[in-house]
Parts: structure tokens; sequence; C-alpha cells
């Protein structure tokens, strides 16, 4: 079986451009900010990136309300204000939101159910952009599709602003589980998973249908003017490289409920390439000094001795939320097929 | 049926080492305790031992959020105060927590549902451990599960925090009731149940096949890289162990909903190796005496004219929740399979 994904992923030419950025994240942390000072305090605590958002999880859950993109000054008040790299939030689906970002100039796109859905059947087209994004993932069937659709780098959804990390932790070994089985398939087994996982492609076209008794035509458009045939084959090429790889072909964080030094360690450990962190910093008794332990555990994230010299003193850990407390309805996790 | 527990329990070679510590806490009380100070009042009132933790149970219940591990230098504030072993909690799944607790120099580790759990599959391997931990269990199954996962201890879960005692006796009573039929099984009986006692174990793979449809290949690796097969054979191990010694083969303890002395009693004459008491003693209204009192009711758990003398002159003790106060989803005792 052979590589076929990155041929097949470079025709627009800046695949191996975004991935190559994703990959210079690699065992970093990104931190969100809603402010050019808050941005500060992340860069100084060592974050690789920012993460420009209007308001934090937390904040998002508690006051409700639909979440957009940020406004476009505080965008590049953050731009102008650190010389790291800076990301911001889209809607899922909002592929003008998306161009706007571009627009502004920001490093990488997170396509994120922590904002509002903007489309109930499709995300964005990321291969029309130059601009590298980062989306999330519960399960390898999402994985896959966003990495398909251009995505540079993959991170779990996890329950952002609880933090709580027990729902980070379920998608990680979820996503890991499921890549050990594929390494395990022969073609057929992989051909058919590829059609499975094309199925949610087929959504606005079978709500149609059910809705309009318009009939189905079998191989006409359904994402970005692409048959299902060829999504299908998309999704066999990056079915094909997690096979031969043994891993994701982009790199691969953990994201959502990280609160302590010991929760980004455990990730780590887990096998992620590197983490985000929202309200867990900005939420805290002591923004500054956790973020740079943050840091500090997700770089030495297998010696405990610094690990534990780095969680003394930080004061109270976001209060968080379990997730008995949290009704389905509101749980990000189960934003975007 | 041959006693193999021992030398399949060996192969890290601390088992022994780990059960032994768990032995020399029989027949006394651990106390939980926040601050040094408590811990100070702990010890004084002649506790065996001292588990620290970041909130009561107690205040876990009324105040919310998710719960972690101590700070650490709380937890070495507490080791510096006291000469008797201290014990601290860390989230169930959390390895990390149970890694920076290790490196602490904890004497034992609650791998425990008192907080938020971080893994929804997988308890800790805590064969990878050379420090003892404790485990919470509401019935066999769960009981020998955390055995052969490496648990030096095992406890009843209760219902931490309510001052009701209701729900250590349903586990108690359950377990004892399991151990009598396990007793009186041949080894095909055994090996039924071995078979039974290993299915949680494969949820993960279970969930995944169900939200992918990825096949399961029968024998993979599931925890900690075994195969069903051979986690099937450790649980019969523990089971074979238990079935010709009519106990646990680590020792058992009382813990949740604790709060007079005549609870405590109570528990050992069920047949409990030793109490743990949390809430019960710093939400009563005199907690040296109450603590000193327990003590002395755990010791001599059938002499009515002790119990009664030291249950004098105690105060209000903590008002507790009944039951049918507590939703279901608030019950810490459905917390990790």
């Amino acid at each position: 079986m052979g590589r076929t994904l990155d041929l097949e992923g470079m025709r627009h030419g800046t695949d191996l451009v975004k991935r190559g950025f994703a990959r210079m994240q690699k065992g970093g942390v990104v931190m969100d900010v809603t402010t050019a000072e808050e941005a500060r305090v992340a860069e100084d605590a060592g974050a690789v990136a920012v993460m420009a958002l209007e308001r934090v999880p937390a904040d998002l859950r508690s006051q409700g309300g639909v979440a957009r993109m940020s406004a476009p000054e505080v965008i590049e008040e953050i731009i102008d204000t650190v010389t790291i790299p800076v990301m911001a939030k889209a809607r899922i689906g909002h592929f003008v939101e998306a161009q706007l970002l571009e627009e502004l100039g920001v490093d990488m796109i997170d396509e994120s159910e922590v904002l509002t859905p903007a489309d109930p059947f499709f995300h964005i087209d990321k291969r029309d952009f130059e601009v590298p994004f980062v989306c999330g993932a519960t399960n390898l069937g999402q994985a896959v599709r966003r990495i398909w659709e251009g995505a540079a780098m993959i991170r779990t959804k996890g329950e952002a602003g609880t933090g709580n990390i027990v729902e980070a932790v379920r998608h990680r070994r979820m996503l890991r589980d499921a890549i050990d089985r594929v390494q395990r398939m022969d073609k057929d087994g992989l051909e058919t998973l590829a059609e499975r996982f094309a199925k949610p492609y087929e959504r606005l076209r079978e709500t149609v249908e059910e809705q309009q008794a318009l009939t189905i035509d079998h191989g006409e458009n359904v994402f970005a003017e692409q048959s299902i045939e060829e999504i299908q084959d998309g999704l066999l090429d990056v079915l094909l490289d997690i096979h031969q790889e043994g891993r994701l072909p982009v790199v691969d964080f953990a994201a959502g409920g990280i609160a302590t030094p010991a929760d980004a360690a455990l990730m780590m450990q887990l096998g992620n390439d590197g983490v985000f962190v929202g309200s867990g910093i900005f939420k805290s008794q002591t923004p500054a000094p956790r973020a740079r332990a943050i840091v500090e555990a997700t770089t030495h994230f297998e010696a405990s001795d610094t690990i534990v010299d780095v969680s003394k003193n930080l004061g109270e850990a976001m209060s968080g939320q379990n997730m008995e407390d949290i009704p389905k309805e509101a749980q990000l996790a189960l934003r975007g097929e």
C-alpha cells in the first residue's frame, strides 16, 4: 500500500508548508488569550503560540450566547504585541471568518467547536487556504475527515472550559485504539472504513431527500464539488498513511480541560505532541506562574521531580465542572462530525 | 487449585512489601486531613495514618467543581509535620498525579472516586509503582480488578462526605456475600467469573467498535498492553486466592460515611480490617475528641462499655445527607468500574 497522501494533499502546493508549521509547535503549549495583555503573559510564560478568542471557554459556558471569531482589532493588537505565532478561532463551517483571519495574517486557524457552529452539514474546505488549520476530533473518523479537508493539526476536543481532563483522555484513548486497529487492517478493511467515514458528507443530501422526497443521485457533489467516490478515495489515502505510519500524518495535540501541570504531562505521556490550555490558566488564582508551570511540565513530561517542583505554590486551580453536571446539549464535543 | 497470586503479583518485586505496609495499618483509623494543622490533630488522636486531600468530601460535594490531587507544598508540609504514614489521593486513571505523589514520598496512594475521575476507561496500572495503592470497591468484581492492577489495600466506596454509613454497609455486605459464593465455586465457575470480571477492560474497544464500526480483533491489548486472556488469567489468580483464603488477599478497610464511634465499630464487626474517616471528624462540632473516640471504638470494636464511654460528650456529629437527597449523578460510588 503506497503512501499517496502527500501527493494528493499537495495539490494546492502548501500542504507540506502547513504541516511543517504545525510540526514546529511540537512539544509546546498553545494558550488561549482574549487580550494583548494576556498574550504577553502567555509569551513570557514560554507558550509556543497564542490562540486569540473572544472569551475563554469557561466564560462561554457560563455566559452562554453565540460565540464567534474575535474582533479584528483585538487580533491585530495581539499580533502586534507578541513575537510568537498567533492562532485564532473560526466557527465550524464559517469560511468567511476563516477568510478574514487569513487576511488579518494569523499563523493558524482553529476551526473550533468551542465557538457556535455556523454550518450544520460541512466544515470549512481548508485546502482553499494558504494558512494552516487545526481542528478538534473525538475519534478517528473525525480526524480523518478533517485531515482530508486540509487540517494541518488535529487536537482532542475534550470539554473546553470545564477544567476536567476526563474527556480529553477519552478522545485520546479512542483515537489511539482506532489507529492500532487501522494498522492491522488489510486494504479491503481500509476501503470499507473509508466508505463508512465518508457517510457524514452525505447528510445534506439525505436530509433533502427525507424532507423533500428528492431522489439522491449517487455520486453527485456533496462537499467542495467532489463526488462521494472522490471523497472516499481521499479518506482512503489518509487511512493508508495512518496504516503505514501508525499515527496521524499530522501533529496531534491535547485540548479541553487541562488545568494543572500534571494534566499536561498526562496527555503528553498518553502520546500527544503538545497541548492547548485555555480557561485552565486565566481562570486560576495565579495565571502567570501556572502558565510557566504547564509549559515546564509539557517539556519535561516524564520528569516527576520537575513537575512536582513547578506544581508548588500555584494557588487554586480553576474550579471546574464535573461531567455529571453538564447536560448533554451543552457538551461541546458533540459539535461537528 | 494452587495459590499462584503471590508469584504473579511479585513480578515487580514489591508486592509483598506493598501489602505488608497495608497490613501494618490493620485495626487502625486513617483520617482525611487538608492541612498540617489537621494532620497534627489526627496524629494526636491516634490515627495510624493521615490522608492528604484538597478538601474533605463534604466540601467537595457542596462546593462542586473538579477535585484533584492536593497541592504538593501542602502534602510536603503534612509529611514534615507528622510521624505517622501520609497517604494522598490521586484521580482515577491519572497516573501522572500518582507519579508526583510517589516522587513526593507519600506512603500510600488512594486512587479515589472522591476526586473527579481522569480516565473514563482505565484505572492506573498500579504495578508500575513502588508505592502501595488503596482503591475503593463497591463489589467483588471491582475489588478483584483493583487487586490484579496492583492495589495493596481495598476499601468500601461508601458515600464519602454524607456522614451516612448505609452505602459502606451495602458494599461490605455485597463483598462478603460474593466472597462466600466464591469459596463454594469450582474451577469452572471461577473461570467463568474471571471472564465476566474482565469485561470492563473491553469497554474502550467496544466503544470504538460502536462509534467507528471498527472490528474488534479478540485478544488484542486492552489494559497495560495485556491481552484479554492474560487479564482473565490474572483475575482468575486473584479469585483462586479468595477461594482458598475466604477473604480478599489484601487488607480491606471501610470508608465513606463513618461519623460516629458506633459507625466505626459497626464496620469492624462486619469484618473490615480498619476504617477511613473523612468529613465525619472535621465537619463535627469537636474534631479532636471525636477523632480519639473513633480510634478507641475501632480498636475495641466489640466492647460496648468502652464505646459508650468514648461516645459521651462529643457534641453534634456532622449533619450529613440521606441517600434520597442525593441525585444518582452525584453518587461517588458509581465512579470507576
